[in-house]
Formats: structure tokens, sequence, C-alpha cells
């Protein structure tokens, strides 16, 4: 099974992409940022066309996002909700499943623990994908990456609840 | 100049498409609604597709959007924001400018009155266009046909301070 973890913001928009098939290993990882300078539809016209591609790329089976219950202020929410929207269209018209996580799931299933820093998040999410320390990883690729993993890890608990 | 209003939800969006040349009239004005059923990606593809369609059918010049600076909540507000990208990525798929407005705009254009309620910017509504009373419009509707009309007015007034 292969999963993109997507984490969208107006400026940044991280992704990543991570297979299992005997062990779990890093796809693809990356961020696809949009011009401070253009109009938010115009942004929004970006992630989503910039998302388009990252799926043709890489062709995964399902998308993982988190799903944040908080945010600095309204404000923030609107335009956190408007980047979310572009990444849910584009998994739509290219008919994935969405998967949303609350932000203390993907923690624990990525570190072991809810309440993990960045940090902490970032060096788990480097040690399971045995990434080379080497490997720059921007902070949007590192979330976007312990997103997908976290679906990763629930879908294998789901089938092996399932027997299957 | 034609003008689209738009007043996104996730269960139901209005739509009211205006025109001014002389006087100024109503094209069309509708509700496009999304199943509860279907997940919130599907939603969204619902809303983006079926607002296209709306923009194909009646070819207007820009899209009037009213940009809330308030919500219930932090909830609300981000499937307030999902919606409005939905709105704005189909705006932005058939080239159109998008122009938003607050809600007393919206309203002081309309009804002359910043704070004036949803019944009486529904009047106005009507006749500003001349709509029969026979003709039932839907509250979301109306509220799109305002915020269009709210567009067609400003950049009137723009023009004539233009001198043009």
């Amino acid at each position: 099974m292969r999963v993109i973890g997507v984490d969208p913001g107006n400026a940044v928009t991280g992704f990543g992409v991570v297979e299992k098939s005997g062990t779990v290993h890093c796809i693809g990882a990356g961020t696809v940022r949009s011009a401070n300078s253009i109009s938010r539809p115009q942004r929004l016209a970006s992630i989503y066309r910039n998302l388009l591609e990252v799926l043709d790329r890489y062709s995964p089976d399902a998308m993982s996002l988190e799903r944040s219950f908080v945010a600095i202020n309204v404000q923030s929410a609107f335009a956190l909700g408007e980047a979310r929207a572009a990444a849910m269209l584009a998994a739509a018209h290219r008919g994935l499943a969405v998967f949303e996580y609350a932000p203390t799931d993907v923690k624990l299933s990525v570190a072991g623990y809810g309440r993990a820093d960045k940090r902490q998040v970032k060096e788990m999410v480097r040690r399971t994908l045995m990434l080379d320390r080497g490997c720059e990883l921007a902070d949007d690729a590192a979330d976007a990456l312990a997103i997908a993993l976290c679906h990763l890890f629930q879908a294998s608990m789901a089938r092996v609840r399932k027997g299957s």
C-alpha cells in the first residue's frame, strides 16, 4: 500500500509518500510553494495543480490529512480550510479516498507519544524510514511523512484486527 | 458586465447571476446542494463540479464572494473555508477574477444600511432586480444575488470615479 500524506498550508504545502511492501519506506517527499504575490484563488489553484502533479507522479492508493481542531484564530482557520480543500479536491479528482487524523493520533502513531514535539516527530520519521542524515528534509515534508505513516500504521493494524 | 455572486456552504451553496446593461437585471439564481451522506472531499468535489456547470451556463465576467471575518467557532470556519475554496477554484479554473466583500459592505450596497437583516436584504434584492412576488427565491440564492449586486455597484462606482 502506498500513502501520500499532505500537510496543507497557504504558503507551503508539504507532501510525503510512503509505502509498505515488507518494510516501510519513503517513496518521495517535498513541498509545494505558492507565491505571496498572487491572489488567493490563484494560490489555491497552484496548490491544487501542483498536488495533482504529485499524485500523478507517485500514484498513491490513499491520501492522509491532518484534521486540526484548533487554530490560532478564526482567520487562520478559514485559510487552513481553504488550503485543505485544495488537497481534498485533488484527491477526489484522482479517485483517492481521504483519511483524516488528529495531530495527537499522528504523534502517537509515529513517536509513541501524543505530545511529542516537532523535533521528536521528525527524528522518528527519519528512523522509521531509515532516511540518511545527509538527506535534507523540510519540516513540512517531515510532517507530511508523519501523517502518511499514521495512516499506513492505522490501516495495517485494521488489517491485522480483521485477520487479513 | 455580468457578475456571479456565490454564497458557499457545505450543505447548500447559493448562486446568483446579475448583469448591468442599461438597467440591472437577474440572469439566473439558485442553489447547489450536496448530500449529507457523502464524504467531505466528495462534497467539495460536488460543489466545485456544480459551480463549474453554472459558470459554463451563464458565462459571468467576475465572481463576487462574501469574505466573512467571523464564524460561530473554529470548526465552522474550517468548513466554510473549505466550501469557499471550492468556489474560488472553480473561478480560477475558468479564468474569472474573484472579488471579496465583507458582509457589511454587501448590506450597505444593497440595502443602504450595513446592519440590515436578511429579510430587508432579500426585499431590496427583489426590488432592485424587479423580481416578481410570485418568483420564489431561496434565502441562499437571495444572499448570492446581494453579493453579486454588491460587486456590480462597486465596479460601476469605480468606473464613474475613473471617468470611464
